[in-house]
């Protein structure tokens, strides 16, 4: 294993991180939190300067020997150790109190989860906020694809399209240009374009500054994280459907937008995983609205409150402007099948993927024509492209360990003696990086009664969910370890 | 498609149904129950035998073309058919006043998941009793397999070998021996030899005769329809005991013992499947009832219970002697996940069987292994040989068919609006044939208080899951119906 490159690549990481941190301290400044918060701050950055000059300097002379094997342990290792050091200014300025506190909510905004234990939100201090809310945005289109943006990679080195494997979410993200660091820059490009207008559409809704920049981050990430404790219920209608759209926007695969930069609109429309994310989505919007129509004054509201709740559940972000835990079992229902199913594949939305979905669902029509013509040819076909046998292998096998995920956590969750629909949809939600479920974790509740270890299951569920539990599995694997290749 | 022969195989079933319908008609008699009982049952068989003689009028003359389909077809169509018929003698009755709870009950009971409607069982006459638990006896090895049995095929008819694994649960049923009707008959056998111990070691503990059988057949088709209100909580603990026992050794693959009888005991005893089915269940045995220990006088008594519900749920029998719906939140969700595993392949066990849970784990840990070293040779291995690919396919494809099937029938039961608990312990338990679920189906309650649309979807689930889903797939297929081959 080359261990020289991963040290270079973690201490890039922590360099890169210790960036960002500045705009969150220069926050802290504007709103005159120059005590603890500040300090925080300064003193994560120091560490995170000296860690990474000692990673760098570790990794001098590293060969250009490249495998899957280094960069899964870069992503999960990177995706851990971020977490872990992102913690230190809620813990340092004794904001949030325990350390395992501090870092659930951490990995919970680099995953895009959401999941929160803070009871009172808004007592929280600016440049805190601020930061929590900039994990999601990071954490969104991830890490690593921005320093494949940023970092000059050289010719040849290859590395580029493993670490975009490994932190990619879905089956189905390839090379959308030929080099691996336009892509990422591609990515990021969009990603920002996108956010900004988001930005935009909220500022001239009449949102403040502050409010607008965080409110897009937590969007733009499908995180999910609010600055107020009743979430987005305060906000006016309109910023509410502002964000109704763009939560749908993110949860879209990002191809889908390199297409129609390039004009090709009927490959990018005709999608046939754009068009299952949008059906799913249409549907359920409007069969939850028709349910909860006795709750609202008339059915305008009650869509309104369904396609904001469908569209931020469905793309695993988990604002919320209505406490849909009160809402009848039919529609509690739907709204625990939308977040398993999640996202589009390339978004930066969280779940199973719609991609997934779609595979399965035609390899299981598939089978049973074999079933009836044994000898007849039967393949699967994606946008009249033949699905290739180990990408159909690889979606079944990650289902399979996707359940026997859910399943050990919600036993090891059990502990704790919360009521079953507690622990089911706390689970869920972390795997799937939602962010709020039903009962207890509901959109008024939050995680801070879970004890310590249910808190660390739940913080590696979250970054299980968002690596799509490869790179973890990798990172555990005695084969990983065992020899020297 | 060899519609002649289907109609023929059908005639042959209804008569068969009749013929089992006698001895619980002798039940009446002898207990002089000569009213409705008996007038239900003496209808039912006129009506069946009518049937089945205009079936086999029909199918004379059928060719001996018989393919996969056809195999799906007649399993699919004769078990909603038996037990459309098997309900009337409760409605003509009038002992189960409703026709769709009569269906939802014989439905179960031919499933054998022993899930039930009735509120008050003691007030059923006693040949209704014995009828209601002879169905589990049938359901559990399966009608068709009987029909093998006791038919003569014929030389190269082959369509034995569609039928057997159209019907048997699980991914690995084979022949046994050479010849289909032997493999069936032999089959027979060890059920029929296994049965009458239980009722032997029932009738030394001085359970009365009627008790006995009924318990046995139950027992012996895991199927757990009680004679009692309080299910098995009312009997000796060595009654109890005996059960747990017997559930267990129902659960095992018939062919371990099929290995015993031909004196191998190192491959019968270190079988994978049956180490990791037997592990399971004594690692939650001692789970719980380290779990449940304050709720019992001593770790005795908590043993006691905890074995018998473990054997129980594990084997999808139903039996209770504790509410374990009141026990603590981890007991439960590990009963939960019991009862999702299920049994072992080649059972008379439902659930998703142990063979299908080891050969998901083996083909998760290559693919780990794939994804590491991409260029070497990852193959699964069971019992030292190679899986083939065709199989671990099915087995995918079987899970990914299994999860779209829960989600689908726990959004159209939540129309009811009960607890989330209720509607998806209700999905599980009657999907993977066990009976009680937790909350509103728990031990101590049942199915009545559902509405007809949800009963028909659970009774279809119960279809579904005894039958492993993909005949009843078929039946509904467009490619089924479609050309004439």
């Amino acid at each position: 294993m080359n261990k020289k490159m991963i040290a270079r690549m973690l201490g890039v990481l922590f360099a890169l991180e210790a960036a960002f941190m500045l705009p969150a301290a220069a926050v802290c400044l504007c709103y005159g939190e120059t005590g603890a918060p500040l300090r925080g701050f300064l003193w994560t950055i120091a560490l995170l300067a000296v860690l990474s000059g000692a990673l760098l300097l570790a990794g001098r002379g590293a060969t250009r020997d490249f495998y899957a094997r280094e960069g899964f342990i870069i992503v999960a290792l990177g995706w851990l150790l971020l977490s872990a050091a992102g913690a230190f200014p809620f813990y340092l300025s004794r904001e949030i109190p325990r350390y395992v506190d501090a870092f659930f909510e951490t990995v919970s905004g680099f995953t895009t989860t959401g999941a929160s234990i803070l009871t009172n939100v808004e007592a929280m201090s600016r440049g805190l906020l601020y930061w929590r809310s900039f994990t999601h945005w990071l954490g969104g289109m991830g890490m690593l694809v921005f320093l494949l943006a940023v970092v000059p990679t050289g010719k040849g080195s290859g590395y580029g399209i493993h670490l975009l494997r490994a932190e990619s979410p879905g089956p189905s993200v390839g090379k959308i240009v030929p080099r691996m660091r336009q892509t990422a820059s591609l990515l990021y490009k969009i990603y920002i374009v996108l956010t900004v207008a988001c930005v935009g559409f909220l500022l001239a809704g009449g949102m403040p500054l502050f409010d607008s920049l965080c409110t897009a981050f937590g969007t733009a990430g499908t995180g999910g994280f609010g600055i107020r404790n009743d979430s987005m219920a305060g906000y006016s209608p309109y910023l509410q459907n502002v964000c109704t759209v763009f939560m749908a926007l993110f949860g879209v695969n990002f191809s889908i937008y390199f297409l129609l930069l390039l004009r090709e609109w009927r490959a990018a429309l005709f999608d046939e995983e754009l068009l299952l994310y949008l059906g799913v989505m249409l549907g359920a919007m409007f069969l939850i609205a028709v349910d909860v129509r006795p709750l609202f004054s008339g059915f305008g509201e009650a869509f309104h409150h369904a396609s904001f709740t469908v569209s931020s559940i469905m793309t695993t972000t988990g604002f919320a402007t209505a406490d849909f835990n009160v809402w009848p079992q039919l529609s509690r229902s739907i709204l625990c099948i939308l977040m398993v199913i999640g996202a589009s594949a390339g978004s930066t939305g969280g779940g199973i993927k719609a991609a997934r979905v779609l595979l399965l669902g035609k390899s299981l029509a598939a089978e049973v024509r074999r079933m009836l013509r044994p000898r007849s040819v039967n393949v699967v076909h994606i946008n009249h492209r033949v699905v290739k046998d180990d990408v159909l292998r690889g979606v079944n096998v990650y289902m399979a360990a996707y359940c026997a995920l859910a399943v050990v956590s919600f036993l090891l969750v059990s502990v704790d003696d919360f009521s079953m629909e507690t622990n089911l949809t706390a689970v869920i939600a972390c795997l799937n990086n939602i962010g709020p479920g039903l009962d207890m974790v509901g959109p008024t509740g939050n995680y801070a009664l879970f004890s310590p270890f249910a808190k660390v299951i739940l913080s590696l569920d979250m970054l299980l969910g968002r690596l799509e539990i490869f790179p973890i599995l990798v990172l555990f694997s005695r084969h990983t370890w065992n020899r020297t290749r």
